[in-house]
């Protein structure tokens, strides 16, 4: 932890960033160990003061005070009362801060209007987030353990899928699976898309039953050791898989390959985007690959750095992204495949 | 829906809210069916706009798109392109909306400061919020079936708890026992507390073992037809309960009894928690008396009215709150019990 409050130190200075209010949870753990999950989206479970000048502290309310100390200098946790904001805003000007940076894109405003009565706050650039683009050797781990998981689960569905489940049986069977492999969650709501529904891009999965001779997608990810899995595949149940369904799956897993071997230190995530369009393209496809190729993967399902037509990121060793091509019809179905893929020092291992 | 929507326009009116923008999950779910949730808390699956003057509108992204149709009259669905915020304020501008009303509670400082860059903003008082504190019958119905599934989860865990089980393994029992029993998810993160950790006011299960002659305390909920459930509940593990386990269990009883006693139209809800608060302190042990008596449950498992000593509410009929006193002690655990109550035209119903 230490080493990554140096590295985000260091990042402030180079902006300018004299004391940094960080609330966004998978940031607040991502530095301190403690709590990554807030409770519900308007309640906060704390949040750490970082200056260049230190020292730094951990702020959080009476019930959280035992599970702070374990995580921070004893002597720099400050356990703040009621009304919260007023009370941190209290605190921070004790210090001596006058500017505050703040995360605007994970505080909500009423927090920001309250605290912007008594101090001069400044939006911060995500200067944690793009720290966390860039996985450690036991983030890579954790990461490697998470998606071991996702394919364990990924073959026991294989061998039980069978017509007359319904699409919310196989969702809680695979969070069964999960669950029972030791995830401490999900890490999303999971898309079990039976035949057409596989070509909607936001099926919560329902009571359609299996059908012989259908396809089935389906999109999943855990959580374990804090840290997200996040896979699709796409299988047709039955004996006689249809030619467009054989000619898709092809096409995806194709474009997923070639995308895949683009993935290399140095490689703008854009390109990969591009390698999978083209290649649809010149099958005549490129209008039925609807959304981006994907996304960083870590603490958070959806994490820096996109991988798609716009705000493009050069990779480096230790990045790690879901490279996931898709073709939707909806008169059929979609096939969807994912993967995982770390960029190496000389290129790229998939999960 | 339409009911609920007449009744917001005439709050908008009478506290001067030209145009609303909700994009609070519940309370776009409230008025409109679409989406209860989000996928993470900076995602969001979109917005309504309510006028005085109307048409209303649904906002929302590509992904959305049939599914808002099918919630909402089609030639009011306007659908978003990239980037979001930017889009929606354009929007907005053009209907001629100069002045928005936002909710600064659930909305983001980064969103918010890019709307006001071209709309002049307010801050919404929280009106769908003081709406829904008063269930309509459907509502109730609701959640009564919720309610009743966690009482059948209390029973078959009461019978099925046994020494050498581990909190975690008591927190995924219940919770397959609340998704086979037909709830879509639990409605928070479950607390199982053995001994001391029943005096946790935020106890992750964890790897503790069982041990016979000890207390456990339980507080959990789930999410059925969108409603949420919350019951605590906390048993003596043995044949032998120590006498304060037995004494505290009483008094935290008797308190909530009281308390109960008192729910009905016109009440304050300063006055429950004040009942059993006093009745602890007449016993000397009102500083073990932690937190509030209880707080508003419906599409959220915390929801208004709060039901504390600060701003306290009038009751109503179809209010619904939670009654939950607790005694704590560190040195060997706590007591807490907890039902859901519906306030009725001539005083209360326990769920």
């Amino acid at each position: 932890m230490s080493q990554r409050i140096d590295a985000l130190k260091e990042l402030m200075r180079r902006q300018g960033v004299g004391a940094l209010l960080v609330i966004h949870p998978a940031n607040r753990f991502y530095l301190s160990g403690f709590e990554l999950h807030d409770g519900q989206c308007n309640e906060s479970s704390g949040c750490l003061l970082l200056r260049t000048d230190g020292p730094d502290w951990l702020l959080t309310d009476a019930r959280f005070t035992v599970e702070a100390w374990r995580h921070w200098p004893e002597e720099h946790v400050h356990v703040y009362g009621s009304p919260r904001v007023e009370k941190i805003a209290e605190f921070v000007k004790s210090l001596g801060v006058r500017e505050l940076w703040v995360e605007t894109h994970a505080m909500c405003a009423e927090t920001y209007l309250e605290l912007g009565k008594s101090l001069e706050l400044r939006a911060a650039p995500r200067l944690v987030e793009e720290l966390r683009t860039v996985k450690d050797e036991g983030e890579l781990a954790a990461l490697r353990v998470s998606c071991a998981l996702n394919h364990r689960v990924y073959a026991a569905l294989e061998a039980a899928l069978a017509p007359g489940m319904t699409e919310r049986d196989v969702a809680w069977m695979l969070e069964r699976l999960f669950r029972e492999g030791g995830a401490e969650a999900l890490s999303f709501a999971p898309i079990v898309g039976f035949g057409p529904n596989g070509a909607l891009p936001h099926a919560t999965p329902g009571d359609a039953r299996l059908q012989p001779e259908t396809p089935v997608l389906i999109d999943m990810g855990g959580r374990l050791g804090g840290y997200c899995s996040d896979q699709t595949r796409t299988w047709w149940i039955g004996e006689r898989p249809s030619d467009e369904f054989r000619r898709t799956l092809d096409l995806v897993r194709e474009a997923q390959g070639l995308a895949i071997a683009r993935v290399a230190p140095g490689v703008s995530t854009d390109e990969l985007h591009a390698v999978a369009k083209e290649y649809f393209a010149r099958h005549g496809e490129a209008e039925h690959f609807t959304h981006s190729l994907g996304h960083g993967i870590g603490l958070e399902t959806h994490e820096a750095p996109g991988v798609g037509p716009f705000r493009p990121t050069i990779l480096r060793p230790g990045m790690v992204i879901t490279v996931e091509p898709g073709l939707y019809y909806p008169s059929w179905g979609g096939v969807r495949w994912e993967h995982m893929v770390v960029v190496t020092e000389d290129g790229h291992e998939v999960l």
